[in-house]
């Protein structure tokens, strides 16, 4: 005997979370193709010489290789495995794009909008709330040569209404521009990309070790900056906007400083879209702090933020790059792009009481038998309410109706149908509504429009709640 | 600069096939929780000790396995690959599935319906049309310690609301029992199971190598059967029954031989059952020549062919099972389940072009732009269709229209709203139906209910078709 279980670092659910997992990933991609996104899935595996472009690092010793038994008997009569095996699984979901981009090159049209929601694997240490496989949820718009800043001002509009009906608090979604950072670090006499890096690091440090300490580090031996541009450092990375004019006014009083000017036109550019895609302005924000991938990204960022729960972190991140797949093609693919690491956000927010309970089951209805002998007629009313679109179970063996009452309000399904002597001679049903407590009994024909009624106001309801 | 490509033995689909494969995904997994089926998703990854209990054979060669970097590197530096790496990919739904509930066993409802849809990898030889990442897309219904036989009558339900839906043509759900098989053969007096199973084989070559060819090797040193009953089991695996009295008929010509009894009896109830749930005489048989996984199967086997495509094969299989996770858990857990093998299917279907392009994108609006300085007004008309829950594009450069709609038609968007000088200033909007090569101008306002008229006729049309 064997004991079941999986290997650690991956989250596997029982059924009820397993429904709340995937009504988030149905309004992840229902508004993804809102905003004509359009899917793309590539396979898990890629050749490792493919997926492991990039000079090794961090990246490359996380990776999962693949062998075949074949494969491993191979390299094991060659008594010692060979460098690295032909396979490996993806790591995430942008150097698949890039390769089914510049592969499929020619049979797409450009700009190219893609959206991906897949599983990805990384060789984490083990560690609570970390995950080796898990959903990374992606949109990507992809151009040929060139893509007008205009296409950053969508991704907001995007997030704004996958969060919106995701329905899981207040959520801002945070902005910056990475030219606009450098031009201000150059403005400040820190030209060199590596150095703004290192003082960005240094930056971050702000909430935990405080703003001396940040001070005395920047002005001290290792970077030897002047005290008034640390000090207008420290100011720029502590710019939040409040509103879509104090954003602006914001970048106004950036100056018209020529290293500044790009990053402040594409950042307005892209806050005056936003407002005319009708995204409140509650919900957008400059944050000057913003930087991430410092080696990827080259204009926008964008990080999305729960204003209840900041522990969280980002929950949807991403930015504007300056070419995707330059190790496949020749050809200049700018991009922009965000994606959500939905298994750890569904995880956090379960942690966090955030779920919610009211989702119940993909199960609507449960027709109960209290007779072997009613069988037929029980599946016959189940195939009325299955061809009008209801998600229909059948108790298939007969017994005490308390016991599939109590089966239906554990498995949170909401309307129970009563099928005894009387309702079969009759030609009635009885229908018992367990969120409501209540029930009637009604024609058997008029049940599916009963039902609709019933569901129409509960979801009326939902609605006015959101 | 790397040549971009995938590894031999995956499927990777463009936009307009992927969305073609989502549709039939979505088709499949409606249906299976439209009769209460609960989704259940596990990792890709397993614990090689756990996923491979079964001894050796096939399965096992076909077995990918997975090694991070650092295992690979700890093996390496251990002289040579010590054994089996801890992690493999799931070869099957199955073995997970066995897994899963002996894992969950003590929070999980029974019988416990699920389903699930996800990709499986099998290290096969390549060949056109075989997958080594391919879709499988499940139910099972377990029970514990016992499982009536009516939910056996469950399964073809499903299958014909499935298949129904998928639209792909005429088909058949066949039937046949392992008990009646077995019974069957012992009255032949082949009364042993590998025996049996031998016979089955050669029986299996009668489309090929015709029925002389078979009776002679049954008749033949190797197996020594009598004339007689080699007569009898021709003539039982010829059985297909052409309606649902017919097939009562061929099971009542069986006679009441004691080893008979069971299979028979439990294929009655089957059949009567799956009448009383609506599905259609002309869409089920029996088919006294299935006999499926011979050492897996214990009762019920379902096969489903398209009536017009008898190459193809069966398109979605399964049967009853005795126990399911005796490697894990001492508890019995008997089943009935069925799989579709999605990858495979695509490609068979696309091959004998019955696919149809009919589908069009998932985008089915899109908003054109004449010039830089309308982009806002764009943007809040496709801000209304998106609200309205349209799947909405918007061209985000402005250029000639002629473009515009050449892009829209090539990629399968049906509407295309135009705003010019004349639409802005008035307060309309220019809607062309691209799929009825018809324009009408409209109020603003109208534009909403307008397009949701069209969609709802053109939905009308095609449930007219269907």
């Amino acid at each position: 005997m064997i004991k079941p279980r999986t290997p650690p670092g991956v989250m596997e659910l029982l059924p009820p979370d397993q429904i709340a997992f995937q009504r988030m990933l149905d309004v992840i991609r229902r508004n993804y193709e809102r905003f004509g996104f359009l899917p793309v899935e590539t396979p898990v595996m890629e050749l490792s010489e493919v997926l492991l472009t990039k000079s090794g690092g961090e990246t490359e010793r996380q990776v999962y290789f693949v062998q075949s038994t074949g494969a491993l008997a191979k390299s094991a009569e060659a008594g010692s495995p060979d460098g690295v095996p032909e396979l490996a699984l993806r790591f995430d979901l942008t150097v698949p794009l890039a390769r089914y981009v510049a592969e499929h090159e020619h049979d797409l049209a450009f700009p190219f909008r893609r959206y991906q929601m897949q599983r990805v694997y990384r060789g984490e240490r083990a560690q609570r709330g970390r995950f080796r496989e898990f959903y990374q949820c992606d949109i990507d718009v992809i151009g040929k040569d060139a893509l007008s800043v205009r296409f950053d001002a969508e991704i907001p509009a995007v997030i704004h209404s996958v969060f919106s009906e995701l329905d899981i608090g207040a959520f801002t979604i945070q902005m910056n521009n990475r030219k606009l950072m450098r031009g201000f670090f150059e403005a400040q006499g820190v030209a060199d990309g590596e150095l703004q890096a290192l003082v960005l690091r240094e930056v971050d440090k702000l909430d935990k070790r405080g703003e001396d300490y940040v001070r005395e580090t920047l002005t001290g031996e290792g970077f030897n900056l002047a005290a008034d541009a640390v000090d207008r450092i420290m100011a720029f990375v502590k710019v939040r906007s409040t509103s879509h004019a104090d954003a602006l006014a914001q970048l106004a009083a950036l100056g018209d400083h020529e290293a500044l000017r790009e990053g402040v036109a594409e950042l307005r550019e892209v806050l005056e879209l936003v407002r005319a895609m009708g995204v409140p302005e509650s919900h957008y924000a400059l944050n000057f702090s913003i930087a991430r991938g410092l080696d990827y990204y080259t204009g926008t960022v964008y990080e999305t933020t729960l204003n209840d729960y900041p522990q969280i972190g980002s929950i949807c991140s991403g930015g504007r790059y300056e070419n995707l797949a330059s190790h496949y093609t020749k050809s200049k693919l700018p991009g922009v792009g965000i994606s959500i690491g939905l298994t750890r956000l569904f995880w956090q927010l379960r942690e966090a009481g955030l779920l919610g309970n009211a989702a119940g089951s993909t199960v609507q209805v449960l027709v109960t038998q209290m007779d072997a002998a009613h069988l037929p007629h029980c599946l016959s009313v189940a195939g009325d309410l299955r061809r009008a679109g209801f998600n229909t179970e059948v108790v298939m063996e007969a017994g005490k109706l308390a016991k599939q009452f109590k089966y239906a309000d554990r498995a949170g399904i909401r309307f129970v149908i009563v099928l005894g002597e009387d309702e079969i001679a009759n030609g009635t049903v009885t229908v018992k509504d367990l969120r409501r407590e209540d029930q009637f009994t009604i024609d058997r024909h008029e049940l599916v429009s009963a039902l609709r009624v019933e569901l129409a106001q509960a979801e009326a309801l939902q609605g006015t709640h959101a």
